[in-house]
């Protein structure tokens, strides 16, 4: 089987690429090739049996993936994204990125007749926004409040349509806020959720900068990447009417997430986090749904976090 | 002020120019020049102390636009759009009338800073779709089941996002059903509406292809264009954090509609229409939506029709 990944050389690109090398198969399938595309090329991993490709290119340059689109991939897992803050500061750079890369790859598919290619997007949770319920389901309807946003439902949309089409098998995930992200704090409203565990966790100290009752929508990375290859896996048909569906996240509040920190490191780990409010900040993530019936999901055999504590536990012993 | 219209030819564009004419101001402005235009040369109508314009263009031609943006109307209308039946049967066409050329316009609206231009686009009920609540509202999710309202739901999107930058002042309305609609049956899935009220008014015979046990959900000619001023008159902030609402349509069963039509004009014309399953066009009319909660579209102002009968009698006394 021959697996094509953009974003390869990203976050969840990376870790899927080790995950798929490491099950050496895919719905039954021994995996033979995998192509990993980027604009930073990934890094080539080597693994018997398996033939890889790692192409440096910019998808949003035309024809770009005519060359592996050719080679007709059995999995296409798509990636590659500008994030929330870049597709904010410039809707040229998103649209061109996170849309018409999209489309030209629907485009593509649809012109090689790769009806049987499946299509895995990564779409998120930012694509809800304005008057939500207080619990959403997959029948909320996506009034995104930013860029990024706009464009994964935009994308959403359009690989409904080829899929419903049968131009192409596409599955979109909205993903939860991914926590624990490893790495530094950076510029994103999100990086708290990640930086309060993980730098007391290191000795280090933290910032908190919303009240500590603010719930998230939160899956460790592990299990987002479970779900990708699990959605690779599932009937498209089985996804029903639409082919996009919000990912079995858990909520939790910042203060169960200190609570889940102290258990887990103790209150010297907890300390070393320093609350000081932002409003900046509070304004974004405040705005963020926190509560999700994810029935359609779980039906289909997607997994989430247990607690967490889980979620903190299986940081800990990776980062070990 | 100076008004732009797209799809100016069309049935909703001829009746909204008329009525723009008869009425003279817009939201307390003067209608002092009209922009009209059309793949098909809008008719020119002539009013002392209106500058019409028609513009016989294909917005999908690259700038096609641009010398109507250069003179910077202040509201600008588009209703150019190919139908649900030939964006299903040409995806391509579908897709550069329907999205790409909105696109164009928002984008064009952008260079020239016409961020207080209002916008005013329609969308469509054919946008829902899928495993729908038995009454639909404004945070039902959009999941299409047809090439046309994915193209109008992620207009829907962009004109959202390019009015949450400023970019411009857009507002989207979903239309209901429209009937009756004057001419004759077509090949859409939705002409028995009309035609099972419109032939028989005129003393010729009409076939009904659905059980009379189907709802619709329904909105006269009129009312949608008493809608379509009044989105350029309500204020962009007030249409809250997204842009595009469904019209207070009104739910209506076949039966309903054939028992107006007695009251109107008496058995013989109910004798007319002619009962005849077609279990393609069943299939797909049963797949509509008919009940809404249209709170916010009545909390903005906007009005539907009252009941059944009065659609009917509005009729018979335009078409006297
Ligand atoms: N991590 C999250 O919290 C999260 C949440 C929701 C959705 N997602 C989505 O999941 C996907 C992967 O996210 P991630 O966290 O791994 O992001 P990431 O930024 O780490 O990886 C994205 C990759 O895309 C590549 N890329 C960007 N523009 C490109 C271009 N023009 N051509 C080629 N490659 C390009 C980047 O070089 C980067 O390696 C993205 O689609 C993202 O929107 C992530
Ligand atoms: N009538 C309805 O029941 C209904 C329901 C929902 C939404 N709408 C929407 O309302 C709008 C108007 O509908 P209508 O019933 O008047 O449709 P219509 O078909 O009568 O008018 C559309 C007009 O657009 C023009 N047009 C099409 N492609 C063009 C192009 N490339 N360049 C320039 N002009 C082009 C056509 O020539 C036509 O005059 C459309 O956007 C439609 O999707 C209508």
């Amino acid at each position: 089987m021959h697996i094509a990944i953009t974003g390869a050389a990203g976050f969840l690109g990376q870790r899927l690429v080790n995950q798929l090398l490491a099950r050496g198969q895919l719905d039954g399938e021994a995996i033979t090739r995998l192509t990993l595309i980027d604009q930073v090329e990934a890094p080539k991993p080597d693994v018997k049996g398996v033939e890889v490709e790692c192409l440096a290119l910019d998808i949003t340059s035309p024809g770009a993936l005519d060359p592996v689109l050719d080679e007709r991939p059995a999995v296409i897992y798509h990636l590659a994204a500008v994030v929330s803050s870049a597709a904010e500061a410039d809707l040229d750079l998103g649209m061109a990125v996170n849309f018409d890369a999209t489309r030209e790859l629907l485009e593509g598919c649809r012109q090689r007749e790769l009806s049987g290619t499946r299509l895995v997007m990564a779409s998120s949770v930012a694509a809800y926004g304005g008057d939500m319920p207080v619990v959403l389901d997959d029948m909320t309807a996506l009034h995104p409040q930013n860029s990024y946003g706009t464009q994964k439902a935009m994308c959403e949309l359009l690989i409904n349509d080829y899929s419903r089409r049968g131009l192409v098998d596409g599955r979109v995930l909205r993903l939860p806020t991914i926590v624990i992200r490893p790495g530094r704090p950076n510029a994103a409203a999100s990086s708290f959720a990640s930086s309060i565990l993980r730098e007391p966790l290191a000795g280090e100290q933290a910032i908190c900068p919303v009240p500590v009752e603010q719930e998230l929508f939160v899956m460790s990375p592990a299990k987002v990447i479970d779900a990708l290859v699990h959605a690779a896996e599932v009937l498209g048909e089985s996804i029903g009417a639409f082919r996009a569906l919000m990912l079995p996240g858990i909520t939790v509040s910042v203060s169960e997430m200190l609570e889940a920190l102290r258990e887990a490191a103790g209150d010297e780990a907890v300390a070393r986090v320093r609350h000081e409010a932002d409003p900046r900040i509070q304004a974004i993530v405040s705005g963020w749904p926190a509560r999700f019936d994810t029935e359609k999901s779980r039906e289909l055999g997607f997994t989430g976090d247990r607690d967490f504590k889980e979620i903190i536990d299986a940081y800990i012993s990776e980062s070990r």
